[in-house]
């Protein structure tokens, strides 16, 4: 499985490409930062990130896209740049077809360091020994798209597991209810 | 001018297309809503919105687009989905190198009633009246696109104005400083 990890920002866009299945060593395609100038008018930069995702969509053709799901709890500042630049993010993926899987950052964090509450060092040791890299990735952006592609490709699994079991529950229930 | 005003929204993104110049009767040329179902991913909403306002952009040929400027401090529940697409309609619009201007509610509510403070039936009453229609547009979304085209047609010479106030009083205060 080929996953694009998508880090919304529109100062740095953070993108990373994981293939891989969960329970073997995972492979590191790409890593990098779609950047957009802080002083352009925000159209401008959302037409910046969208040529930029492009490019990534083009090269590594994944399977899926993973994108940082945002609360509107967070920084007031910031959050509306996150959403905006995560709506496009999404909107290029699903105009090719592509799914497009949201994990919150607690989620990314527990998949790769074991706990939810991980800072960013500890996200970045841990992301550079699953891909087993000489150093961690950075900026910082670049390192938390990986370990968001990492987490799809580890919760994918369990979250098939978990639909099966809800299935099987239904069908249960049904003849349960007809018998 | 011709402008295209979007109220963004996830199940109904509202617009609407006023022609005209500030102190001079205004003209819709057509007015709408695009909607998205509830029970899609988000995803392929944003690809939904992307297409129904292509295609408002390609009927109309607006020479601005006017999107409601969204806070996060409104309702956390809707506000994302908000953000998100205006994301969608700041980037159809950039894309085609249309001017994007982003207008608060209260200063759409200001411009077409007098008060920032209007309820949706009084800014409905007078988008009817400014507009001679015949009756309010429904639904409230599709007011409030017409809505913002109309505050901006009308604001847009007040903020020219202001721009050369400005530049007028720092050439005085550059000779000021010379002489």
């Amino acid at each position: 499985m080929r996953v694009l990890g998508v880090d919304p920002g529109l100062t740095r866009c953070g993108v990373g490409v994981v293939e891989g299945v969960a329970g073997r060593p995972l492979t590191m395609l790409g890593v990098g930062v779609v950047r957009t100038p802080a002083d352009a008018d925000i159209g401008t930069r959302l037409v910046g990130i969208e040529r930029g995702l492009e490019e990534w969509l083009d090269r590594y053709a994944p399977e899926l896209v993973a994108v940082e799901r945002v609360f509107s709890q967070h920084n007031v500042r910031t959050v509306m740049g996150t959403a905006q630049a995560s709506a496009v993010a999404m909107l290029c993926a699903s105009r090719r077809g592509i799914p497009v899987a949201l994990h919150t950052p607690s989620e990314v964090k527990a998949a790769v360091t074991g706990s939810g509450r991980a800072d960013k060092a500890q996200v970045g040791a841990m992301v550079t020994r699953l891909l087993r890299l000489s150093a961690p990735p950075k900026p910082a952006d670049a390192a938390d798209a990986l370990a968001l592609a990492i987490c799809h490709i580890w919760r994918a699994p369990a979250q098939n597991r978990l639909q099966q079991a809800v299935a099987q529950h239904a069908q249960h229930a049904a003849k349960g209810r007809t018998s």
